[in-house]
């Protein structure tokens, strides 16, 4: 069979999952693995929004929901968005999506034609290239470093931007854990005037900070006409395997973003739309049940840290992963990830997977029960201390 | 905000839903209308399957699920689809979507590049050319007559096919109720090899059959190499709000889809496939039950045209629709479809939704209980009969 040339690119540097599916087929062979790969809440989804779900299930919501939301949701979401942000926000500014990542495809889809230029910031999330390639885009990594605690520059945004349609940017951050100082976002917003480029600004992590103040581009004079925000229910309320997210933009882009969902995805289940709406119903506190054992695993590790030196990172200020720099070891974030699944049944991102900036680093998620966690976290310290000294 | 040249032509003739959302207001109003328009069976998806995905849901099924699906729906969509066609099918040449909808465009985005000729049936189901043009391909209708029951023909098959990459076809079809006859089917893949043409073939009405038998494509000599089929659990269980569907396909393409996956929507609700795989266990019964009723309404329904002359219609052999040719009425689909709502209350779909060679139809679906069917397709058959008479 014939493929497009487009399908056949996607992931043409491998997809940076090697080590994920490896530790996978090592758990369902049955040995032990702690798995501190993927941003996968420990936490299920709370049976209170389930209950919910099932309850629109039995009542009838089973067939076709509105492609756009169903409107109690746009509207729950909408005001969400106003509370955090301070930005007025109508239902119409808002669509539902199957989640956070298809929310991502389509405000690309909305944003490029094939060949233009898309800017990300590098270390990025593992799809992100992938998106942008599958859209016909062209991926420009914009490189952040540890020394800028991964914050993206104005000159680097800058040196970029001549000639790009988009900037997607994600704070809280995932993999650095950086969340975005107001510097930070001035300088892309300005970059985003400068160049007249649409800012695409993943959000996902908004509930998960824990230092200083989650702040979205959108908020900033000017940027509303200019900016898609990526949400989605899976990391703020456990809700990874519901599928189901948002984009907020402008009403004109909206309007289009639901033409391209009657084809490329008919809507989102009713029932799971029912269960959404009745999460954000609830307030803050499903949310902050979810993200408080992030904040322990995080304070626990940042303690281990400080009593030693092989390894060394930079505290993330929000979401639910750290990034190690495993150099003093002597071997590479790949190399040390390898080493640490194979002798000690251990597994973390090598973070090559985000970037080629990262190879140095490895990503640790916190999504396992604090002892575990904190079991895990000390042989990894202890194994960078061995290699270390071994030197 | 700039958009994309794509996401802004994808529905440049209107997309052909206007009178569906004028209907759909209307009821909002509080006013009685009987909808025979979308494809939406008036069954609700059966408590069972619902039992099943809240059982799956509660014993904690809420996290990731496998992207390209769970590996016992993968095989079960396997070995159904051995089982009703005789071709050998692996899970590995299976892939689950966010439903039908969901795998149309991911089989069109492995196939095609922008600028690529992509060949589809007229009449068409009203999302076919958007979805090709979402992908950057360029839709090109094969049309087909009431006269040869809406079957194409090998001579317009083939004329169309030069420089073309895909062939998108339909069986039983929406909007015309047709089944391909075995000719049909050879000349379809008489030129798909003819002109190295892969063939997307949609059959999510494939337990709909009311004469005749369904053939897949897929299943003549040299075809498995050369076709995807797009399956749905929409149609054939009532579970059009769940959003899951499949695409069979040879392993190389099945490969590249699930990067397209991981890059677009991440996987299906685990808990939603788990309802899929418990339908899909209980044989055909389940199936049965959906399907009855439409074959008890095209009875009735065929029963009445015979009594008139003002219409005329070929009867559908599949599907839950049925197209009557109103032209004798001095009227087109959309004007006589306008009165039959504005006047009576029945909303049905105007021929020209489904492509310019309808436009002398109107879609009647077969979705709404029986007497209340009866009823409306009743006032159908005299305000047609009233309007040729007045001629």
């Amino acid at each position: 069979m014939r493929l497009s040339q487009r399908i056949t690119t996607l992931s043409p540097d491998g997809d940076g999952w090697d080590l994920f599916y490896r530790a996978r087929a090592m758990v369902r062979a049955g040995q032990p693995v702690t798995e501190l790969t993927i941003g996968e809440p420990d936490t299920r989804t709370d049976p209170v929004i389930l209950d919910a779900m099932a309850r629109s299930a039995a009542g009838g919501h089973t067939g076709y929901a509105d492609v756009p939301g169903i409107p109690a949701l746009r509207a729950a979401i909408a005001a969400r968005t106003e509370a955090r942000t301070g930005v007025p926000t109508t239902p119409d500014q808002v669509i539902v999506t199957s989640g956070g990542q298809a929310a991502l495809f389509a405000a690309h889809m909305a944003a490029l034609d094939p060949g233009d230029r898309a800017l990300h910031i590098e270390p990025y999330y593992t799809t992100y290239p992938g998106t942008i390639r599958a859209t016909g885009g062209v991926p420009v990594a914009v490189k952040t470093r540890p020394e800028t605690g991964f914050q993206p520059t104005a000159a680097d945004l800058d040196a970029a931007a001549a000639g790009a349609r988009t900037l997607l940017v994600n704070t809280p951050n995932n993999p650095t854990g950086a969340v975005y100082s107001r510097a930070t976002c001035e300088a892309i917003a300005a970059t985003a005037k400068r160049h007249d480029l649409t800012v695409i600004s993943d959000e996902v992590y908004d509930t998960q900070v824990w230092q200083g103040e989650h702040l979205s581009p959108r908020a900033l004079p000017g940027m509303v006409e200019r900016t898609m925000v990526i949400g989605s229910m899976s990391k703020i309320y456990a809700m990874t395997g519901s599928r189901i997210g948002w984009i907020i933009a402008p009403e004109t882009a909206i309007a289009r973003l639901i033409s391209l969902s009657l084809n490329t995805t008919y809507g989102v289940p009713g029932f799971v739309q029912d269960a959404a709406l009745f999460a954000l119903e609830q307030g803050d506190r499903l949310a902050a049940q979810v993200a408080a054992p992030f904040r322990r695993r995080r304070e626990l590790a940042v303690g281990m840290l400080s009593q030693q030196q092989a390894l060394t990172a930079m505290p993330p200020s929000g979401a639910m992963y750290m990034m190690l720099d495993v150099r003093a070891t002597g071997l590479d974030g790949a190399a040390f990830a390898d080493l640490l699944l194979d002798r000690h049944g251990i597994a973390v991102m090598p973070g090559a997977s985000f970037g080629r900036a990262a190879a140095g680093q490895i990503r640790v998620a916190l999504t396992v029960p604090d002892d575990r966690f904190a079991t895990a976290f000390a042989t990894l310290c202890d194994v960078a201390a061995g290699l270390a000294e071994g030197r």
